[in-house]
């Protein structure tokens, strides 16, 4: 039992997400198909019972030396496949446990956490004002900035802008706001690229970047000048580059990292090509928190035929981050 | 010698672009690989001479039946890969003489337009408030309302609004707007398709759609009624889709094309794939008009390694869309 008797040096933590989603059986599927070494304690929380028949489902014998912690009361009326708001309820509640448990002092260091698929909607109807992981690890980290950055097999991206607006993206947009995302990129670009001195390919605004200023002053005015003071300290940024061009240009190379100025503008070239395989992260906690960049997919849930592959690889990320720093 | 017994039934006339640029010789290298049957007529607008030299300098040893119409005066001063105001100057010139001809009554019909690459920012130079080939045809045409179309391997995608500001794309939309591109994009569906009644999938403005309005309102007041009303003449269409979900549904479908909002919305996606061998089409003119999607590429002109791949299908496109008319 050489599991038992290595101290663990670092500790990653797992939300199981919506109970009545796919998180269940991709958690348990991964951590069936892993290979688990000592150094490192994985913690789920969510509920044992719900993991085990997740685990009899998928035939999947064990789950390693992972514990489960259940941070909930015994369940009722949550099935898979059926969205509740009890199921929400419950996803928000592992959330913060896991918040709790990787803020609290304690003997093992670096932490990091993986988050379960939670259905935003629900949540948002259950806590008002509910946007997402993000944005609620944020406030819970007490975070000035945090960066979402998304990392696949085609394309790594960054967007400097999150849930708003198309048309406020603009006024959002500042050179601080573009200068402090690059910061928190290249301080994880290692873990993003495998490379310590990824490129960062800075995307423009408008069409054609503004075209000289005919289509839009944002590159002259923002974006221009906060590459140039990124480059200051780190040579390895350059922008602004036409949207059209940006994608071409990075697709296929790993240690590049396009930053994107709003949402769609680098999750739809993003989510075309890395849909099933892309992992979700948030920069600037402190810990790192990877996700599965998919949903809870209630409409296969529990039929065992969720596809654990952008899970294990959210789980292999976190792994690299805690081994990284340990 | 059939080819000039045999009368032709459509024509098409292809701008040469800018004389400094790679058009010249793309054109000469896909007339040279061509097969050309007499049904069509060819009608090189631009310069015998380049034209000439530019065969030759690829080892093209002909160029089938295809007229060459000198519009301009001998060039002075004008090398591959320099550019220049004289280059700008006729580039623009020869756009003009083929709108001329293009719109001259006559006995051929249809016919079709291929231009050549320009330097749009050369030609704005000599030409204030030139800002491409597809606002200069709709204003030589009258048109009211004319549409960007782009036909790659692997994307087919057309955006709603073009060369604007980004935080302009909100109030630049309206359901007739929507409603009239997506009736210009479904009258030449089969001709971006190759099918009759393809799938045209109608993409969001705002992140998550919108989420319900919690990110942006335009999906409910303005693309959600008009992708409704669309659906009354032409059930088909569908949406609004989330940008990262719709370029991932129609990837690798020849059947679908996907309406975005804005310019970089979709050539994001679509020139990452299909950088080389996109067509940009321009509908809506009464005449097809296609270009290859690159543009001068002065930095390569003249060496004979400008890849005619692109031309070569801006000319197939033509010529489908005049056999299919005639």
């Amino acid at each position: 039992m050489p599991a038992k008797t290595t101290s663990p040096k670092s500790e990653i933590f797992v939300t199981m997400g919506d109970p009545a989603g796919v998180g269940p059986e991709i958690i348990a599927r991964a951590f069936g198909s892993m290979d688990h070494s000592s150094d490192v304690r994985f913690t789920i929380i969510g509920d044992k019972d719900i993991l085990d028949r997740a685990l009899a489902r998928q035939g999947v014998s064990g789950r390693g030396n992972v514990d489960v912690l259940d941070c909930w009361e015994a369940l009722s009326g949550v099935e898979p496949g059926k969205p509740s708001k009890e199921g929400a309820r419950k996803s928000l509640r592992s959330i913060e446990k896991a918040v709790e448990l990787m803020m609290a002092p304690g003997d093992i260091s670096p932490k990091a956490l993986v988050t379960g698929p939670i259905s935003k909607e629900a949540v948002a109807e259950v806590s008002c004002g509910f946007t997402g992981h993000t944005e609620f690890l944020q406030k819970a980290y007490g975070a000035d900035l945090v960066t979402m950055a998304f990392v696949g097999d085609n394309l790594r991206v960054v967007p400097v802008t999150r849930h708003i607006p198309l048309k406020d993206v603009s006024s959002k947009l500042s050179i601080d706001l573009i200068l402090n995302t690059i910061r928190q990129v290249v301080e994880n670009g290692w873990l993003m690229t495998g490379v310590d001195r990824p490129r960062v390919m800075v995307t423009a605004l408008n069409p054609h970047a503004g075209e000289g200023g005919r289509m839009g002053t944002e590159e002259k005015d923002i974006i221009g000048p906060a590459v140039l003071r990124a480059r200051e300290i780190y040579p390895y940024v350059e922008g602004p580059i036409p949207s059209d061009v940006a994608f071409y240009k990075a697709l296929g190379k790993p240690e590049v990292i396009v930053l994107a100025m709003y949402h769609d503008q680098c999750l739809g070239p993003f989510k075309m090509l890395d849909f099933t395989n892309g992992v979700n992260m948030t920069l600037g906690l402190g810990h790192v928190r990877t996700s599965p960049d998919h949903g809870t997919a209630f409409d296969i849930a529990g039929k065992g035929i969720a596809d654990p592959g952008s899970m294990i690889r959210a789980i292999e990320l976190a792994l690299k981050a805690v081994r990284r720093k340990s």
